[in-house]
């Protein structure tokens, strides 16, 4: 019998990275159980089958998708689907009910005509996603606090705005300077064999990739654009890194007042950030590593000026799949449901 | 203020690897509090300078060791120094009323000879040395309830004696013929910086190390004898893998009884191992992967018998600073203490 | 227009890592000249649209297989193809003149019912495989000379095989107590996209697989037992590593004649490979690493006598794809043409 | 006896990783010949006890470094030790006719007083140091080609400048908008036994050191001024990537002519770079991975332009250890000598 302190979440694609990191993390909640479990090339398997080191302390099977024994069991729902599919079924979910959080890129965007240049697909579901907030509790917490459905954040942008939001909030920079190169470990891309991917390939090695079409720019651009109070354009550049987890941004940009030192930069940004519980603001010259971050759904940032060439830069550090992506999901639910914010999410890394 | 309900726990030697898991599992230990890190080189540095990434949640100053300050602050005290150190403070320790956990090798062997002979030093500290007891809780849990003092065993040790004790204890097999192949990641080295340890060295390589001379020998040996009831020698091999963190034990032995299946020693390793929350018997056909294991206090088990060769293969995986360092160390005091075995001590990996 | 000095060569089955080493070892050979590569889901792929990095020095493009063009353009083929496809194959090209060096599994095998029992597939070419000599040179020089077409070992019996065969040949050891544990790179399950092999997967762990039951068993059996002079068992497990290239094999048995020590077994060793300019016997208490042997042809093999159990312990490490697959083979071609042996074969790894 | 046809080479500094691959690559070299190796703190010891895989084809002892002996057996020497070192022996082999190549940042900089300010030491050899010629031959070819004193270029300055010269060449872009990101595997860090070098702390990690105060600036920037015309300032980033080799940096700049596309630049790169065998400018859309330079001279560069903010991106990939340093000294020794520029130096990797 389920416990009747707990709300009824179900997981619909639970089989990809999001997923696991999803039940693992709830697993860990003390107010959330899972009930459901739902996939379509993986229906019909035990959950164990896929992730073997599960075995021994959930046994959930995973079943079809049935939207209708899924809003009848479950208070809550996150989508783990593809892009594109997320659209197609969370406006049944909605209209029944259900708190949605959806880990694709489908409720990002305020304007569908973005998301449909960048993601090649029309969407007819214009009033649900007119009711879908950017899931970055950063920057939108009370919105998402009054939310049903929320479009979380992807990986590259919560690392990339985290890191540029105080200085577009407060008018710091030329937002057009602005230059994100980023850095992420292979697990961002899913747990689809594809051979890029591959430990052969992909190790001891290193590479761009989606240079200036990345479909993170738009996204990253769309809530700039907000901060800085008019359209901008970012820079933005992905790179593949030979290691499992992690993001780093390296964001550079041209400050308007080149009289500013990093220890100013370093109380701007903890005094905008101190009800932030999971940005962890770094002393001067102290640079975040990813492996800090691993296991936790913390954020770190460090901060450099340049003098010499009247430049800021911001390093910013997460867990791609936690803070990236299924941790902030949950910090999301926290918060919609008016539980503590750092409610079942990790703070401590295992170092080294 | 210290919180009441937590008992006082100090750490020597808190600055390497076996240090800082202590600090991250204490941490989130529900009964207990750290109020004291001692070190040498590292006194007076705080310890968020050698580990920047808890800055944020622990602030201590390593201090110069002195037992008095130890004795009258701490009823618990870590030991996480150099082999042959231990053994000079614990008997003060133990005097003043302390319990004393020591990660090294100075108190894991109940004949002071053999460690004499393998570690170079002779002993002073007998009456001490005889009121130590093994801190493998699998096999010696009613007598750490009772200890003062645990000597934790090695890494190697804890992955190869799990695999191996039910096959002794049961007579199973042919003592002599057991061959242990074991991997470890190289964190299981230490933070000192040895050449062989870079990444640019040990990364996308492997080899062997110690080859039967290897100091974790007499060790395992002690503890097949014990179970085997006669003196026995074992086959070990150390391989140094290009990984963090991670050990997998590849034992070989020959059966007794060739008409065993490998369905029969599931059964039989699941029923000895029924009380023991950390070990998790795989079921038929599935090995282990060390990652299931990281960041866990877990060891995960996966039997073969080849009817071939009338051989059984034991497979064991576990973390090597957790279940084969300060996880154990802390599973044994929460035995000594009286509490739930699995107080504070983390059960699922985040995998990838 | 072609090289005169130059004798034309073919690689069938090109795409995967056998193909793109025999490409890069065979570019560097003065006596051959890549004249065609065929394949079937990769035909009218320039080549270099698999491989970006050899755009620079090598554009052919792959053709659809067509054993007309391949006898009439080829004096020797190379078979990269997947298991059970060179025996369709191969006896045309034999017919027609070609020498065959296959890469597959297909003709290893004296016996083609342990073929049959281990691959599932029948076998119509008896007298093809009648004729296959097994490609291990530093075993089969004189037969390797004389053949048309070779079966060119796989990548665990290559090192495998190499740490045992001394002790077999002098009869040194008790034969059925050999225990091979070996370690390989992903790379050997070469490209294609496994969920298993992916870096988010296989990096940062460590398992056993194919547990007494990897096809590579039959394979080391069959030479182990022509070395013993009667048919012997071996013990034989696979693990796969967290790095891209390079076996280790850690070789037990028990010694017949515990007199020996370390050094009688190096002396041994060293006159036995002498004519063997690949074998690098390494001096007392010197282990390899598999990175030493990385972009190399060569074998590195430590040596040690355990006097408390009467144990050798033999350690091989190889670049599973050059030793282990390609480079053996372009040895093998160097023999069959009246070559100096190490023609064209890289013996020195960039180290680190 | 010494081959007659081969020049007499000599390296001091010989036991960390630019050592090891000046003597791998020398070993390949079809004129050269190493007669001497001076070290300070390895004198003494046998060449394979620092690198047992070598020993099978090399065994120079290390001899404690005396100038007389050097320069009556060498003609050519080269340099690999600390910063600071060259400097004090260089005039002394310049005087005695020697050809020198050093390693270190000692004869990088036309300014000795850039020097003295970044490198925190006082010069007292002008006369020697006017002499010396920036040994990056694509930009400094028939410089290197008259000179006895190479002051080889740093890693990532190689790197950097390659791929943006072309752009500063030709007035391309705004120069003070160029940022460089750039990464590097950790080998880059040398032999020496660095804590954060660590496999167990920068395997699984990423981040960013030396922010805005890299001793590689001020000489990037020194040739950077030259190119252009006047003195620039340009932003340079170095980041630690968890793999053993390999550098990418990835530039960026606001293009002068936002008319130009891709491909343009392209074909300016392509025929800039049109006699210069070891850049490969890629085709459309294709960004270099670090590994298809691994264990060559080569440098790929990919470019791409964004219209949406008018910047150029160019991404340029080496080996840090060939071409970021040994490789190049060699290649610049070739011209030296008068030999073809690609002599004794690879050009295909060993992929994957």
């Amino acid at each position: 019998m389920r416990d009747s302190d707990k709300i009824a979440v179900g997981i619909i694609g639970a089989s990809g990275y999001g997923g696991v990191q999803l039940v693992r993390l709830l697993l860990d909640h003390p107010k959330v159980e899972i009930v459901y479990l739902g996939g379509d090339s993986s229906a019909g398997k035990p959950y164990s089958e896929l992730y073997p080191h599960l075995g021994h302390c959930f046994n959930l099977t995973i079943e079809p998708i049935d939207l209708d024994k899924v809003t009848s069991r479950c208070q809550v729902v996150f989508l783990g689907l593809p892009n594109g599919l997320a659209c197609e079924i969370a406006p049944t979910l909605i209209e029944k009910g259900c708190k949605v959080l959806d880990l694709s890129a489908d409720y990002r965007f305020s304007n569908l005509e973005t998301y449909s240049a960048w993601y090649k697909k029309e969407r007819s579901d214009r009033a649900t996603a007119a009711m879908a907030v950017y899931g970055l509790p950063e920057l939108y917490r009370d919105e998402i606090r009054q939310a049903q459905l929320i479009g979380c954040p992807g990986c590259y942008p919560t690392a990339s705005l985290l890191a540029l939001a105080p200085l577009l909030k407060q008018g710091l920079i030329v937002p057009e300077t602005a230059i994100i190169d980023a850095k992420s470990g292979t697990s961002g891309g899913g747990r689809q064999a594809k051979t890029n991917l591959l430990l052969a390939e992909a190790d001891n090695s290193l590479g761009a990739y989606g240079v200036t079409k990345h479909r993170h720019t738009p996204e990253i651009e769309q809530i700039c654009s907000e901060l800085a109070g008019h359209e901008i354009r970012v820079q933005f550049t992905p790179h593949l890194i030979p290691m499992v987890r992690g993001i780093l941004s390296t964001v550079y940009a041209t400050m308007r007042d080149p009289g500013l030192v990093r220890e100013d930069l370093i109380t701007i940004y903890t005094a905008l950030y101190r009800s932030s519980p999971f940005i962890k603001v770094l002393p001067t010259g102290v640079y975040p590593q990813t492996k800090w971050a691993c296991g936790t759904n913390l954020c770190y940032i460090g901060i450099e000026v340049d003098p010499r060439t009247d430049r800021v830069i911001v390093l910013s550090a997460i867990d791609n799949l936690i803070k990236g992506q299924s941790g902030q999901a949950i910090q999301c639910l926290n918060l919609m449901m008016g539980w503590q914010e750092t409610l079942g999410l990790p703070q401590l890394s295992f170092y080294p």
